[in-house]
C-alpha cells in the first residue's frame, strides 16, 4: 500500500526491509528472545519458551489481518500478540500465558524497529564506503587536473577537481565515524515493562529485568540500554540526525555534481547504461538521475527529522500521538536515505569526467578577463596549490578510514553506561 | 511495501486509493482520455485510439514489474508508457506509435495525481461533514452547560461545553470552504508536453493542444488550466496546505479533548467499542485512539507541507529532485489526513459527555478561591453568557454550511480562466 | 538586537514595521480604540477614554523596559498593559480601572500584530506588482525570442524567453488574488476577553461585545471577525500559507534565474550597480545577490510555516507554548517574504536579457545532435509555437490583473460572516 | 529591529550575544587574530599588523551603519573589511592593502559565529548544569514516593517521583556528553581563502596557510580544522542538531510538568516569585511559564534544524541563498535553546512537589478498579520496586557527569584531526 514513488528514489533492499513481514518478523525475534532470556533466569517456564520460541515464525501468521486489526487497536503490537498468545495456545494451552510476558507494545516495536535499522545502517554504511572508494580514486587520479572553483555559482578562481573530490569525501568519512557512536548508543533493546520500571519482572523480591535484558542484548545483537527510553528519545533521534546530516553531505555531492553535468559546463556526466536517465518522449535526453533521487532526499530528509525532533515531547511513561508520529516517520527516513546513498554510490561507480572541458571553461572566463585579474585569479597555476592540498587531505582521510570499526563490529558509546 | 504504521494512522480507503495499482489505473485513464480526445480532433487515427482505449485497463499490466522498472528509469511512467506501447502493438501494430502521443511523464503522472487526489478529498470531507454534524448537535444540546475555561493549561474562568463546541467547528466549516476553492483551482488536468508549450500537437499550423486539454478535462472532470504546471506548483501545493490547516484544526480538538479525558479531568470520553484504545498488558486501560491519530497527524502533516513549499523552487521547464520530492511526499499527506479526518469522526460519533464532572471541576476551583474571585471568576451563570454567544454562533455556521457545495460538484476559481 | 543577518536578506521597512517600537505603537492603537469604543457604547467613562486615548502614544513609553519586564511575566502585554495603567492614573487617578477594560492580553497581541501585517502585505504586494510589470514588460519584448526549454537541467527543445516571464508571472498573479483572500480572512481584529467570551463586556444583561468589536473593527480598518480566534488559528495561519507559496513561486524564478546567469550559460544577468553583487577580494565577480535572497527566503519560510501549522493544536481557551511559538515565528516570516519580493523586483527592474547568447547556446546543443533530432527538437521554429502562447497567455494575465482589487482595499472573505 | 518575542522566550544574555555590536566585535577579533597570525609568519609587516590590531576595536565602528550598508553589498562583512580598511588607512596608509589578507568574507563571517556559539554553549551548559543538579536532588529526596505512571495520558500503574526525574535527568546528562563532542568538532576557525585553498597565503612557494590557521585557533580558543568547511556544514550543523535534542528533551520535561501542575492533578508547582506567571487581568491565575518558554522552544527549534539541514547542500566553493539561510537560522536557534535551559533551570531551582496530592491521585484510580486490578497495577508497593531502579540509575548519572569535562575545556574530538 506504498507509495509508487519511492520505487524510484529508494531501493528494494531497503524497502523490504521495512516491509510489513519484515517489521512482524523483527517483532517475534523479540517475542521469542524473550521467552529465551526469561526462561534462563527461571521467570518463565522452560517449556513455555520452547514453545512461544517454536511459534515465533513469521510464515505461521497472517500479516495482512495483523496490519487490518491495528486500526481499531491503534497498535500493530496489540494484535500481533492477541495472534502469537491464540497460536501457542493452539500448541501448549500452559504457555499461552507466558507470551509477551512483563513487557508492553513499546517494548517490542522499539526493538524491532532497532532490529531493522541495524541492517538498513549496514547497508547504507555499505554504500557510503564504495562512495569514498572511488572518491579517493579520483581524487588522486585528478590532483592537480584545473578546473574552475566556483563561488555564488559565478567562476571565482582556479581549483582542481582532486580537491573538489576530497572536500565531498571528508563529511562522509565524518558521517561513517560519527554513525558508529550514534548507532552505538541508539541501537538498543527496548524493555520498560509496562510503565519503564519493569515491574513485572521479578521472583520474589529479586529483580530480574536488567538480566532478561542483558540476555537479550546478547541474543539479539543490540545494546542493553542503562534507561527505559520510552520517552526519553534523544539516543534514537539522534540517529536519524546523523542520517540527514549524511543525507546533507551527499546532497551536497549531488547539487555540484548536476551543475557541472549541465549541457553548457560539460564538465562531468553520469554513467550511460541502457534504460538509465532516458525521457518517455526525447531520445537526445540523458538526465543525472541519481542526483536526481540525491537531491530529492535533500529535500525530503530533513523534514523526517523535524519530525522527529518536534515528536521528542513525549509524554509522561508513553505519549499520545507523539509516539506514534515517530514510529510512522522513522522507515520512510532510512528509505531516502539508502536511496541517496545508493544513488550517489552508482553515479560515482561511472562518473565521466571531461578535464579538457574543465581547462576550456577556466580559457573562456580568462578571455573575458584583464590579463592580470586573469592571471591572479584563473591562473592555472592555481591547481597545483590545490593539489598539495588533496594529497596531504588525502592522507588524514585514509587515515580516519583506516581508524573505522568494520561495518556490523560494535563501537564505543557515549552514554552512560 | 509501505510502513507497516500507516495501518492505525490512515484509513484502509486511502491507503488502496494510493497504491500502486490505483495510481497505475489513473495513470492509464489519462492515456486513454488522451487518445479519445487526440482521435476527436484528428490529431490520431480513430483506430488507433480505440486500440489504446482498449488496452487501458489496469489488469492487463504487471504492476509490480512496471514499479521495479522505475528505479532504473527514474520516473514510474517511462515503464509504464513502454509496456503500454508494447501491448497497444501486440494487437494494433500501427496504433503503436500514437500512445502517449506529444505528451510527457510529468503530464500523466500529475493528472493521475489529480485523479486520485479528487477521491481522496471526497473522502476527506465526507468525514468532516459527519464531525461536523456531530458537534453541531453536541453544541445545542450542550449550550448553556458550564465547563471550566482553561488558559496556560490553569482554569480562567467558566465557558459553557456547547460553546467549546462551535469554537471546534467553525475552522472545521472554514475548511470545507477553503478547500471547495483550493481543490477547483487545483485539480487541473496536467497537459504541456515535452517543455509545457504541446508543440507536438498541431495540425499543420493549427494548435491542437488546448482543444485536446479541454475535452480531456472534461472527459476526466478535472479543471482545463489555463497554464501548464509543470514547475509552477503553487495552486497544488496551497491545496496542500488547506490539508494541513484542516489537521491542525483537528489536532487542535484532539489537544483539547485528549485534556478532558485524562482521568483526573474525567469530563469526556472516547466512545467505548470491543478491541479499541486497549492496552497490550493492562486491562484497565482505556487510550484516547482518535485522539492519539489526529496528534499524530498534527505533528507529521506540517512536515510534509514544508516538503511541499521546500520543493517550489523547480528548475526550468522540469525539476532536478524538487519534483519527484513533492510527488513522493503527496500520498503520505493524505493519508494522514484522512486518518485523522476519519479518527475525529469515529471520537465524535460517540463522544461521551460528563456535564456533572464539568460542574464538579468548577467548584473544587470555586473552593480553592476567596469569595468574590470566585463570584466574579467562576461564577456558573458565566455559562449562560456564553449559551448566547454559542447560540449566535451556530445560527451563522448553519447558514455557511447551507452555501457550501455539494462534495463533488465543482466550485468557482480563483485562477486566472 | 536582532540578527545582524536580516539585514541583507530582508528590508529596512518591514524590519522597521516589525520593530519593538511599531509592535508597542500598534499595542497602544489598539487600547486607544478599545476605550473609544467603550466610551462609545456606555461602557467606560467619557473622560477616562479621553485620558486612555490621550496616554496612547509611544513616545511615552520606556519601550526597552517593557521588553525588558516582559521576560518575568511571560508576555509583552502584562508590562504595557501595566505601565499604560500606571501613566493613565497620573493624570487621572479615576481612569486608570477603565485601561484594558474586559479585554486580555492576547487581544491587544493578536490585534497588534494584524495592524503590523496588514502594512506588511502593502509593501509585498506593492513589490510583488512590479516585478510583475517588469515581466509582462519582458514577455511581450521577447515573445518570440527562442531560449532553451531544459528538463531536469538538461536541453530538452526550445522554447521561448517570453513564455518563460509569462511562467513565472502567472503564480505571482495567483498568489496576488489568494493574497486579498487570505488577508480579507485574516486581518480582524481579536477581542475575546480573558476566555472567548467578552463576558465582562456587559451593562445589566445587554452584552456590548459584539458592539465594541464592530466600532474597533470600522475604527482601526480591521475585519470584525465573527468567532473569537484565541486559539482557533486557521485563517491566521492561511495568510502564513500563502506567503510560503509566494516565497516558493518567486523562490522557482531566482532558481530559474541563478542557472541561466551562470558564467557557462549567459544567458540574463541582474542588474549591474555600484557597490551590489561584489566579493570582499575578487574584483571580478558579479554575484546574484538578488537571487541569493530570494533562494535563501524559500529554504527559510517553509519552515516558518511549518512552525506556524505546528502550533496550531492550541490548548481549550489559551495556549501554552504553541500560541508563543507562533507569535515568534510570524515577524520572520513576513521580513523574508518582503526581502524576496523587494529583491526580485530589484532583479527584474534591470534584468539585463542576451538573446544572442540564447541563440548561441541552441546552436551549441544543435551541433552535437544528429541533424533530425536536431530539427524536431531544437528547431528554431519552435520558438513561435511558445510565442502563440506567451501572446495568449499574456491577455489572460493582463485581465486577471485588471479584477485585483486596489492594495488597501477590502476584498470579499470566505469565512462565515 | 528583533521581534519584541524573544524578550520572554530567550534571555538577555543570549539575545546580547548574537547582537549586531558583539558579532561585529567578534569579526574584529578575527581580522586582529589574522593580522597577527600573518605577521607572525612574515606574510605582512609588523607594522601593518599593530595597525589593524589596533583597528579591530568595536567602539571605532558605526554598526548601524555597516548594517544598513549589507543590504547592497548582499554581504555584512563586505562593508565591515571596507571600513576597517579606511579606518587603518586613516593612521597608517601602508597598512591597508593588508587588512583581511588572503581571507574572504565567509572566513571572518563563521569564525565570528564560531565564536559568539563558543560563549553560548558555555551559557546554556551552565543551566543544564543546575537543573541536572536540582534534579539529582529531587530524584534522591523522591526515590520511594509513589506517583501515578501516565501511557497515553491515563493511569497506567505506579512509579516513583524519583525515577521521574532520573528519566528526565539522564537525556541531559547525555546532551552534555554529546555537546561537548559535536562542539569540539564544530567550533573551528574557518580560513579557506577566496575559494578554500587558502591560495594567496604563501610566501615564494612555500604555504603559510595551515600555520596562519594553527596561530589563529590558538589565539582564538578555537579548531584548526583540518578541512575548509565553506560548504561541508557537516561539523557545523551536527551541533545545530544537538542544539535540537536538548531542547526537545527539555521540553519533555516541560510537557509532563505542564501537565502535572494542572490543576485537576496539583502534583507540581511551578515556583511562585512576585511578578511571574501572573495574568494581564485575572488575579487568581498562576501560568507555568517556565514550562511556555520550554514549550515553545520544542515547537520552534525542530524547524530551525530542519532550514539548517536543507541548506546543506551549498553549491561548489560557496552557495548562493543556502549558505546565507544558514547563518541567518543560527542565531534564533541558540536563542531559543538558552530560552528553554534558563527556563527548565528556573522551573527546577524551585519546583514545588505535593507528594500528598501524589498519593491521592493514585488513591482516586484504585477507587474505580475492582481490587485486583487496582492491587496489581496501582499498589503503592510498586513505588518501592521504582525507587531502587531510580536509585541504581542515579549512581550511573553520578558517574557520568563526573566524566564530563569542566565547561570551556576542550574535549576529544571525533573528525580526522
Amino acid at each position: 500500500m506504498s507509495s509508487i514513488f519511492e520505487g524510484f528514489l529508494s531501493t528494494p533492499e531497503v524497502l523490504e526491509l521495512f516491509s510489513e513481514r519484515q517489521i512482524v518478523d523483527a517483532m517475534l525475534r523479540f517475542e521469542a528472545s524473550l521467552a529465551r532470556a526469561q526462561a534462563s533466569v527461571g521467570l518463565i517456564p522452560e517449556a513455555a519458551a520452547q514453545s512461544i520460541i517454536g511459534t515465533c515464525k513469521v510464515e505461521l501468521f497472517d500479516v495482512t489481518k495483523i496490519v487490518r486489526e491495528s486500526a481499531r487497536a491503534g497498535s500493530v503490537a496489540i494484535p500481533l500478540v492477541k495472534s502469537l498468545t491464540e497460536t501457542v495456545g493452539l500448541f501448549n494451552k500452559d504457555a499461552a500465558k507466558f507470551v509477551h510476558f512483563g513487557t508492553t507494545s513499546q517494548d517490542v516495536l522499539d526493538t524491532a524497529m532497532a532490529l531493522v535499522t541495524r541492517d538498513a545502517l549496514d547497508m547504507i554504511e555499505t554504500d557510503v564506503r564504495k562512495t569514498i572508494a572511488c572518491l579517493l580514486a579520483l581524487a588522486e587520479r585528478h590532483a592537480g587536473d584545473a578546473v574552475l572553483a566556483r563561488t555564488f555559482m559565478q567562476p571565482a578562481s582556479v581549483t582542481s577537481f582532486g580537491l573538489k573530490c576530497v572536500n565531498w569525501t571528508a563529511p562522509l568519512v565524518r558521517s561513517l565515524q560519527r554513525l558508529q557512536v550514534a548507532g552505538a548508543n541508539a541501537l538498543s533493546v527496548q524493555l520498560g515493562g509496562a510503565v519503564g520500571t519493569l515491574a513485572q519482572m521479578k521472583k520474589g523480591n529479586k529483580k530480574l529485568g536488567p538480566q532478561v535484558m542483558a540476555l537479550m542484548a546478547a541474543d539479539l545483537g543490540l545494546r542493553a540500554a542503562p534507561f527505559s527510553w520510552h520517552t526519553q528519545r534523544d539516543e534514537w533521534v539522534a540517529l536519524g540526525c546523523e542520517m540527514a546530516l549524511l543525507t546533507g553531505s551527499l546532497g551536497k555531492m549531488a547539487k555540484d555534481i548536476s551543475l557541472m553535468v549541465q549541457f553548457e559546463a560539460g564538465e562531468l556526466a553520469e554513467p550511460l547504461e541502457p534504460g538509465r536517465g532516458g525521457a518517455s518522449v526525447m531520445p537526445h535526453k540523458r538526465n543525472p538521475v541519481s542526483c536526481m533521487v540525491a537531491l530529492a532526499a535533500s529535500v525530503r530528509v530533513p523534514q523526517r527529522v523535524a519530525a522527529l525532533l518536534a515528536a521528542m515531547p513525549q509524554e509522561h511513561e508513553r505519549a499520545l500521538g507523539n509516539l506514534q508520529a515517530e514510529l510512522a516517520e522513522w522507515p520512510g527516513l532510512l528509505m531516502s536515505v539508502h536511496g541517496s546513498a545508493r544513488a550517489m554510490s552508482q553515479a560515482l561507480a561511472g562518473l565521466q569526467v571531461d578535464t579538457q572541458r574543465m581547462q576550456a571553461n577556466i580559457d573562456a572566463v580568462r578571455g573575458e578577463l584583464p590579463a592580470d585579474v586573469a592571471d591572479e585569479w584563473f591562473n592555472p597555476a592555481l591547481a597545483q596549490h590545490a593539489a598539495t592540498l588533496a594529497r596531504s587531505q588525502l592522507a588524514v582521510l585514509t587515515q580516519a578510514l583506516a581508524g573505522l570499526n568494520t561495518p556490523g563490529k560494535p563501537a564505543r558509546t557515549l552514554a552512560p553506561s
